[in-house]
């Protein structure tokens, strides 16, 4: 009897509470016949927001990825930023996916001008580097963040009207007809976003799973 | 108990033959949950090889994917060249993908210099305004034709043999880090080509299957 | 004695007006030794808003051209997506300029940061992707739609303020130092519009003619 | 009774040669309404291979034009690196055209991958950042140079044996699907190009004359 | 006993006020073993706005360059539109920098996105033109214009209040995180600016200053 | 009295060797009045072939950067690859320059088409995502790996006749008319890369010597 293919998503910072929610983008792919993991990389930083912890994180998910690599036919690293995601692939024989690339990718596939939600502005800068390194920052609209406070944050309602704020402005200030939540663990508010803006809404991991899927069931 | 999502790949030429081997390249998703249906464009063209086929194609696909819109979620052009893509998600609600875009974007989350193998030099100056559209030219290192007699492409050991000999010189004049069939319904040969080549090979049917996955399975 | 170079332009939609509009923009040409023809596509879709009706409209037009290519020197698909233009070039053995490829030239040789005026914003990102293909959608700084209701575009006046409005915005809000009327028929506005917005603005039929001369004229 | 429209064309160098030979590429006009005349800048450079000649050739010219306004409709700037073209357009009120653009331009309206023939490798790095400045850089494919001593020049049989030779250099290792004679006063040779490459051939001086009578006539 | 290496600024305008405003640049390197000049180009244009002007003031600076060059190890042109750069390469053998150059290479050493302040918007469109003729069109995210009259210049405060409004501007609105002043002779005003906008701001003489000081200590 | 501006170059592998012929590339500007210091990365990995060797050298050079950061003006990463470049500035107040940034943009002040030399073809796909994400990828007409053996690399004579090859191709193939090479520590070999080659030749290091020097000692 065949065993199911594994596909393992590595949450590159230390906080579980986001592996918790990297594991309920997962849940709409559940009922395939595929072993879903989201490990916590529990040696990196606390949060991933300037370029230096994007940085930081490679070590310990390099270190991380190579012990898991036998017992796994694809990894996800499930931060926006995707860190270390080039050098992941020189580390280990298996396909290894960015939910930030796959994203970018898959809204590529759905609308002609994408528009990009970032929760804090200095990752934006980030971001651009990476669209341009990627090739494809002349599908890029626009990237706005949230720019809220911790603790404004914490209030999800508040979150969400922020979102969908940003998003309508995306939609309206820059021709959006997509939109990507740039940032891992919100997959909960998609459907709403997309209610509320109108827009079809990339949810970075579920890009990266579904690409993931391609990856090795196609193989199967 | 729920049914499966139902997938539509639709031949936009009139070619059983050609249907049969866009069949074979869905083969390996057949353990998934899903329905897959691929259909033959009867009213199209008998094949694609210029801008006025493919732009022929367009008007008898159109009436086949409105008829069929209900009885689908997602439907998938299996023409290299989207003849349509863009004008077909116009008529109906469910997600349309192409073959020769989501082929693309799945190279691009493989390698950095994609390599493109045509059948035919007529079919280059089109892909290449094709992937300007897209924004993504400059991701592709190279397409090169096989340019064969119809009566050579027949002998399946010629045509293999230069096809590997075109795969070669994207890898070794272009740079290629990643090639692409340019072309459906040569699935049969993926594997063979990537172990001659020693380089990744999407498959174009194959990659637009796996993205198709995503976006019906993802919703589920 | 030499006869006259005949230029042929086709309206790709059915609608009778907008070739006689069509004919008025050709008016300042008629001094020239040329003959210039205005053709209906009576089997095209009424009108092009969408990408289905602009991919729609191909088909019959390509019967149309095919038939009349024995009695032209010059074809002019006149309107602004330039439906078919690479198919049509594949099918006949004379020139086929598209007007929404000649505006964009045209203006290239006037301005350094073009704007469009669109009539509806759903066709700015297929002009967009069209931009794209030709490889000039960094000349253009913004394409803004009228975004009128049918029934308002009907009234000629309203009509031209708002598209004098919207010339105002791309100058002043984007740069634009000449501007292109995205759409065919609408030549009577072109002085009026330029006076309002004190910007050179490119009527797309007639760049087209202009380049058509230069095709016929300079074989002759 | 109506005159005629005049249509200058400036030599920027004082070869009287060379501007009898633009004269040569405007005959094919010559049965239009239009008025042309061929004005040699006598007190520019004796020839314009480098960009310090290109430069230098400006103030001669730019007195000549300023001079010659009032008895003009559009000037054309007849050397191929259109020197000075922006800054004339400062200096005059009527359309300054230059034709080295409106042959890129031209070029784009017949072909997917443009070459360009240049005189001497000198040129080629000052006509890319034109081609860049112009934002056209990716429809060209390839330029290279005859590099041919000027004695060899002289002999016109040699001349066009190696033009011809780069002409199918650039269709075959380029992909040019049409070619740009680089420079003014060849236009005798485009019908014998075309037929020895096999490929549609642009004379600048003739596509400037093209779109300075769209721009003339569509206003008259 | 070595001599210092010898370093020539040009102002191609004659105004020696703005000379002396450059010199005014340079002291911060006064300290280093080289000797620096600032000329004036007395036959030069009395001021450089229109391309026309930046076009006039090769001719005389070329006469300058070329009688100097035995004087000096690098050359500075000393305008933000570095009018005749390449062509004075070929005049010369040591090298030729262009503060306008050298401001955007060393912004984009800084910063993500540039943003650039002009003096008049009629220098706009040829900047742009320049930025894509240097290939680093994208690195820019704007460039605004003071737009203020001769009188309102001459108030140095009112001067530097509009200069601060537009750096505000191209931070918010556009996005910069690093500003160019985009005119020579404003350097006493770069560290107040600084302050102002709180974002680095590069300084065009000093910038060029800075590479040629590498270029000449290097081979020293 | 005071005291000199401090430059600090981190070597961010762990070999002394290297190290030591960074040193060597600052030799020419040991006459400015600046201090220069080399550090060695002693935690880093023992060379930077890979993506996954130039990730891992970051977090040992960020510590060692953050622990010299009070006795530094400027630092520079001295490796072509930049690994952690934008990270570093977010650690430390001073500016952090790379030496393949500085490099390429110190190119593009010399000449149009800039070829790289790179010393392994596995580098070559990372540096493309970097020229990308710098924006300045058109400017770049080639990179070409020498692709020795370590043994024949050890062999000075072989491995310049190597590079001098190299450096041919890029000028006679690709049109280079400026070569950077493509490594840190190769200084002693610029002079005589340049008279084989006939092109200029950019040292990275001393590029980037070069730009710090502009940031210290404009603001001393």
């Amino acid at each position: 009897m065949a065993t199911n293919a594994r596909i393992t998503l590595v949450n590159p910072n230390s906080l579980v509470k986001v592996t918790e929610a990297i594991g309920r983008a997962v849940l709409p792919f559940g009922h395939l016949p595929l072993d879903f993991r989201c490990l916590t990389s529990t040696d990196g930083p606390a949060g991933i927001q300037t370029q230096a912890e994007a940085d930081a994180s490679i070590a310990p998910m390099a270190r991380l990825v190579r012990q898991e690599a036998a017992a796994t036919d694809a990894f996800i690293v499930a931060c926006f930023s995707d860190p270390g995601l080039h050098g992941l692939r020189d580390l280990v024989p298996v396909p290894v996916l960015g939910i930030g690339e796959c994203s970018v990718l898959t809204a590529m596939s759905i609308g002609t001008r994408v528009g990009v939600i970032a929760i804090a502005s200095a990752a934006v800068p980030r971001h651009l580097r990476y669209f341009r390194a990627m090739g494809v920052a002349d599908r890029i609209c626009g990237e706005l963040a949230l720019d809220m406070q911790v603790s404004q944050l914490a209030d999800a309602d508040l979150a969400f009207q922020r979102m969908a704020a940003v998003g309508k402005t995306l939609r309206d200030g820059h021709g959006a007809d997509v939109l990507i939540m740039g940032c891992a663990g919100m997959a909960d508010l998609r459907a709403r976003l997309e209610d509320a803006c109108g827009l079809p809404v990339v949810e970075p991991t579920q890009a990266a799973v579904a690409m993931a899927v391609g990856r090795v069931a196609g193989r199967a």
